[in-house]
């Protein structure tokens, strides 16, 4: 008895991770980007905040702005102190104004942290010597970081994964089902790629929100070469068996997706995310097949901006 | 009922990503070199063309070449800006034309760029510094990204898996078998090696291609020393099951393979995929069985071009 | 019966491999923070000592400690070498003692390690070259060890879970459950975050240490924006049927678990471990629901030390 | 009938990958240390030598011998370059005969392969200027790729699996048990260890060999902080049931095993092999527990040189 209560229970409600408050508002757990639409607060700044996870994910031109102003500020820093043990503690110095030798010294320190040491400035003192050799340890190790993660965001593996930009509900078979088309934006192949789909509902009667895992026809593919078209068979058993659009809308559903996949240029696993709300799915739709146009060498070339088309039913 | 019908459907037809669209003209979908032949054209480049996997994709011969042209134009790029300056804000030229100048002023960015930085050319005012200070900055990340694409080339794990040029149709203990066989041609070992076999075929009755994953009297070796005889039982639940040699051949039919493995330099998971054509096809052949000869020091030999080797039933 | 005999003992005793001696003491296996209680003698110390591992683990302030003495001690003892070979070799040198003279060789190796060379000492004998160009061969990989292991520290996946400071033993449904509740401290993603828990508890019959694994009402989850409460029904079939708080104490109980999950900057696997023991479990408690916050920006927010919270029952 | 016969064979027969000829002399596939004892000879030289994985597997004494070596031959070549070149085309040389010249020229090349560029001396034509620019390029990308190497051997994961010395049969509760223990020699924790076991073993009917993989009580455990005693119940449906000692020599038994786990360094997954040959199996004998003695801090400390004990039965 209990332990069928339990499964019922696992049965009826497949929780996310995404809690099950029932919000009088409108909601929505993932943006299209597949980014998720949630913060959490830590008390403890030190633990929460992950400069690693942050410097991959800023933009390029965050990045190299980033990279430029630090140098800036570190050569400033090492220019100031150098200025401070005496502009006569280097050889190699033109005569000048205290701001024309802060600027050489400024110089050096750019030549002394990336090591290229041109040493027509050159330390003469044991202290201008030490910070010009703490000075060039630490370019080493600077640069090696910024480097390494220069190469970390540029090899950064991602699905490019392209979703349909409706889902449709139609006829399927001998009866309805919700399907969505996802193809491969980029040019190395993606492999064993997986799919899972949940639903979640508010709901009237518990007042709470609701997950269910909605079952798929097929939940893998081997090669992704053109598009796969994700379909929910809508059966007696399906969450979604007797609703309609206006429910949907009503009880604010949303369709959440994650797709994990293989890419074949370093066999790294990659997932995607993306959600659809009510407005962005057709009732009575289906896809307009891919034009799948033979190619001159033997192959085959698809346009993935046809990904999008359907015709009304 | 409809249950039983998308069970069915799922055992008939094992969607492989490719489609079902039956050509008129003969199709192959993998080359036999394992790359897909299909063309995804993506109206939005930015988002469909990758950079870093076109750099692990290009040969050596192009990589290498690529990067000496790019060290040229950059190098001439930071003489022109050096030049426009003035060569006479550099300490250390020697007097002599404007090509000469020129020509002191590329090299003099070839040292800073490397940050090889002899000195005995060096910038003396502050503007030529300050894009020599930019110059030796954007080298250190600019080689950090050659030299990290280099090592990533290097290292790429990959599956060498030599397949047997021909697959056999032959008696199979009491009945027949579909079988080919395949070895490692590194040196490493691979451990867990995985297969899938699938068949895509031309169906006369729909006018579509039909896919059908095929079951493998065992899909999964530990090891990989030798050789494995990938076989699938061609019993009266198999999709080849009355087609005749003929059939293969008018209903354009393709085995679609799909090995996974892991390495054991890195313990990486590496895939590797192959496809055998009808005219690839030997009927009532059988694999002569690998030559084993002890070697000297205990172990055993085998050549793997012996992978090949048939004879007629 | 000999198999049921078998079977039997699988669910009786799952092994953890912590061993299953009965301790008089009482013992903790897994730390709070995760790390194992246990210590390993290898006779033979070279196999055993794990200096990766080991230059991985330390805090960051002995890391950097140890790299700044290791570069004065490899610049220490080249300056030794080049000071043995006779500083007249070296051109540039200025004139002055021999504790000068030291200190100029010692600066040049930190100039010559670095690969900073600013060449205004420069070594001109051939055995001076010699080592000097050994030097900066060692340099170059040396650093770039380095540099290596600070990127490896830096990028190094870890599973940030915050564990609720308690457990919980209450009612649940119609029965009761045992519940702790974790949630993700960092601010990338966990993708499918999946639960092992185990209990450890003296068998008073057979005075020793009996493991179980404790079934969970779900042991996958997709997303963990939010939080996770983690629950095992204790049923007829669970180890914990009939247990009394006193006895989880007698028999000095440990609930070990084990999280598993998929971070989303690399998509990395990664692991966390914790423990409770009777002193960290509340009898007849529930957590308090996590308060959730709707966002201006139309997201939620919620505090993570949030989900230490619960009230008695 | 058919199908049944093909689900008979696989249970008689596992196939692991190393064919089943029947030798007539004594043959051992793994050794002790995991590598495999066949070799694989390639006609195509080119496809089948693995220079990474080779790089990655000599010895640390091989490796830098390699590296220093290479070093010395790329500057020499280049200093013949320069020396074809003539060396008035630099700057800063002394005079000298011409072996003198040489080697200066020798240690020009150095500095400039690792970017040290003292500057004493430099180039001051064209072609000198152009062949030491090229030269810096490639000291750069060469060095990354050694480093890359260096590190990359440093970084390599492996799973130091402590195999007892013997593996035993003998009484296991009410039957026999084939046993043997690992333990964990690093100081890192492994996580989720699996094994597998099987047995090749000659068979006097078929003049074959066969493979049988071997039950186990259990196959997975979640840590290894102490040891694992792997178990192989030798019930009536073991392949071993009623196999003697003598069998086992006669036959040429060989027990070969495939642990997996995941390293908590970088969770990196990890594979280790062994095999125990008739003449390493005791019979009646069962291994003596591991001594457990209890740490001042409140931990266990084990030695695991005890893993090799046992005392007849």
């Amino acid at each position: 008895m209990i332990k069928d209560a339990f499964n019922n229970k696992k049965k009826l409600s497949a929780e996310l991770g995404f809690g099950n408050k029932n919000y009088n508002e409108s909601v929505r757990f993932l943006n299209q980007d597949g980014t998720v639409n949630i913060t959490r607060k830590v008390s403890d700044k030190h633990i929460g905040f992950d400069i690693y996870h942050w410097l991959l994910s800023i933009t390029w031109a965050q990045f190299i702005t980033l990279v430029f102003i630090s140098y800036i500020i570190v050569n400033t820093l090492f220019a100031l102190v150098y200025f401070s043990i005496g502009a006569e503690k280097f050889g190699g110095m033109e005569v000048g104004t205290g701001s024309e030798k802060f600027s050489q010294l400024f110089f050096f320190s750019a030549q002394t942290l990336t090591t290229v040491g041109y040493g027509h400035i050159f330390p003469n003192s044991v202290f201008a010597s030490s910070v010009s050799a703490i000075e060039s340890m630490l370019g080493l190790m600077g640069f090696a970081l910024v480097t390494g993660l220069l190469y970390g965001r540029f090899s950064k593996p991602k699905a490019d994964i392209q979703y349909s930009r409706h889902a449709v509900i139609a006829p399927y078979f001998e009866q309805t089902g919700f399907m969505f088309r996802i193809a491969n934006k980029k040019q190395n192949e993606l492999i064993e790629t997986e799919c899972k789909l949940a639903l979640a509902i508010n709901n009237p009667d518990t007042k709470k929100r609701d997950f269910h895992f909605l079952e798929l026809e097929r939940n893998q593919i081997n090669f992704l070469p053109f598009t796969w078209t994700v379909v929910h068979p809508i059966d007696e058993k399906s969450p979604l068996a007797n609703l309609t659009e206006k429910d949907l809308h009503d009880r604010d559903a949303e369709f959440v997706i994650l797709i994990k996949s293989i890419t074949d240029t370093y066999f790294q696993t990659v997932y995607s995310r993306m959600s659809y709300k009510p407005h962005e799915i057709i009732w009575n739709a289906k896809f307009v097949p891919m034009k799948q146009t033979p190619q001159r060498k033997g192959g085959i070339s698809i346009n993935i901006k046809d990904i999008h088309d359907y015709t009304k039913v």
